[in-house]
């Protein structure tokens, strides 16, 4: 699996790609940025092609593996906590790219939120896996947004207190924009990270506020259940999500907001959210 | 898609096939029996290949589109009921076949339990479904089991109150033996059926006591989101799951019991559990 940073992207000339931009932490959005191309994939590994192609769309690092996992109330300082992750999913479809804008349904817009939140992806099967082993089972990490409508996720009468309705949407989770190696990430606990709306600071935490670290997830998830590789697994979010700023409904998204979500060593999403 | 009750198998070469029961509905394990053979899948539709084959296993009627959508909380004869449809959804090797033996982690044995269900599979990409024009994204209808390790559902510390992970464990979404065609089954709310453990009768209900009916499933998890073709919907069960017969705890599934949900012109899935 030979990467530092990993994107998958569209080139100029339609074709969707890998590449890796290696030490380099992208900055600020990357289109039309020349990247090193790779060959291979999640099956064969990656290997450098030897050449360089313009980036016209930064994709999702990985194509959808069909399900993404996600933890609800990991984070010590908004909520009560459940004594084990408490797990929701999003469909395929909620995956999307860092830049691309987010088309919001009519019906989803009147309590829209983020929640920046680091993801992981699996790099094999992993079934009964102990935490020890644990971040051996991971293929990098990159940034998130696992968006909610809230309106749909509470209150409990709304959809019986499941939170999978609120965040299943189409686009629903950009992810991006690449997917740092464990190399250059071996401890997934200590990255600060920040959730911008329109370029206001609205969380500011760090993954060493988790409650259940990324291998006690992985431990979790795998009892007893084969989490895919090519897995991408959202692992919750800290303080500051838009529900609890005051004064009440002041903190949800709007129609031409931008949210940011950036974590050290990755890079930023950057989604532009649309009202249809 | 032409057949009346399609199934997939595997034939005495070691080939997955797809065959069609058409007016037979399967009254016992059909393994050992011919069946008339059909080309094609999903993409292409089906058409009689012209010759039969025999079963050695029969596999679940689709391969596993990497999401199985869950409804909970749907029938109106045991508890509250949510404003909307109550999605929680299990991971892609949950699915399996309906005579397979289900191989139960220890550490989900303690309040092991079966939910009965009808499950419906999606045909073609629904996204925006009004209720009126829902049925015509059906492919068809099979049985199915919502395995729930209770101990993992509730009480509410314990992972949140959010369902996905106590239902998510490999093998815990049998389904089968068929899938019945909608020419069949032009109204899946007059569908009788009934869960049994070890042929004691434990569900007898019908699909008219749903409290949201099949059209309102779609068109509400259609709304801004992408159902994909082939995905598996399990649309929630009736009273009498094992949690809720007295005394406390004899309504269970213990290591070998066999656990078979049948529905009126779709026949019955048969599982036995067996304890790690």
């Amino acid at each position: 699996m030979s990467f530092k940073r990993l994107v998958r992207f569209v080139d100029e000339n339609g074709q969707t790609l890998y590449g890796d931009f290696g030490d380099i932490v992208p900055s600020a959005d990357v289109t039309g940025s020349m990247v090193k191309v790779l060959d291979g994939n999640l099956e064969t590994g990656w290997r450098p092609a030897g050449r360089q192609a313009t980036i016209t769309k930064l994709l999702s690092p990985l194509p959808s593996p069909g399900i993404v996992l996600c933890i609800a109330m990991n984070y010590k300082d908004h909520h009560k906590v459940p004594k084990y992750p408490s797990l929701f999913c999003k469909p395929p479809d909620a995956l999307t790219g860092p830049y691309d804008t987010i088309s919001i349904h009519p019906e989803t817009q009147s309590m829209l939120d983020y929640e920046g939140e680091l993801t992981v992806v699996i790099s094999k099967d992993a079934k009964n896996v102990q935490e020890d082993e644990a971040l051996d089972y991971v293929l990098g990490y990159t940034s998130s947004n696992d968006i909610s409508a809230r309106d749909w996720q509470m209150p409990e009468e709304i959809s019986g207190w499941q939170f999978a309705y609120a965040k299943s949407f189409d686009g629903f989770a950009p992810v991006g924009p690449c997917l740092t190696s464990t190399a250059l990430i071996p401890d997934p606990q200590q990255l600060k990270y920040t959730t911008k709306v329109n370029g206001q600071v609205r969380q500011e935490s760090s993954t060493k506020n988790m409650v259940f670290p990324v291998k006690q997830i992985i431990a979790h998830l795998s009892r007893g259940t084969t989490i895919r590789k090519g897995t991408f697994i959202m692992t919750g979010t800290a303080a500051g999500v838009g529900l609890f700023i005051k004064p009440e409904g002041s903190g949800f998204v709007k129609d031409g907001d931008v949210v940011e979500v950036e974590f050290e060593g990755i890079g930023s999403i950057r989604n532009k959210h649309t009202f249809e």
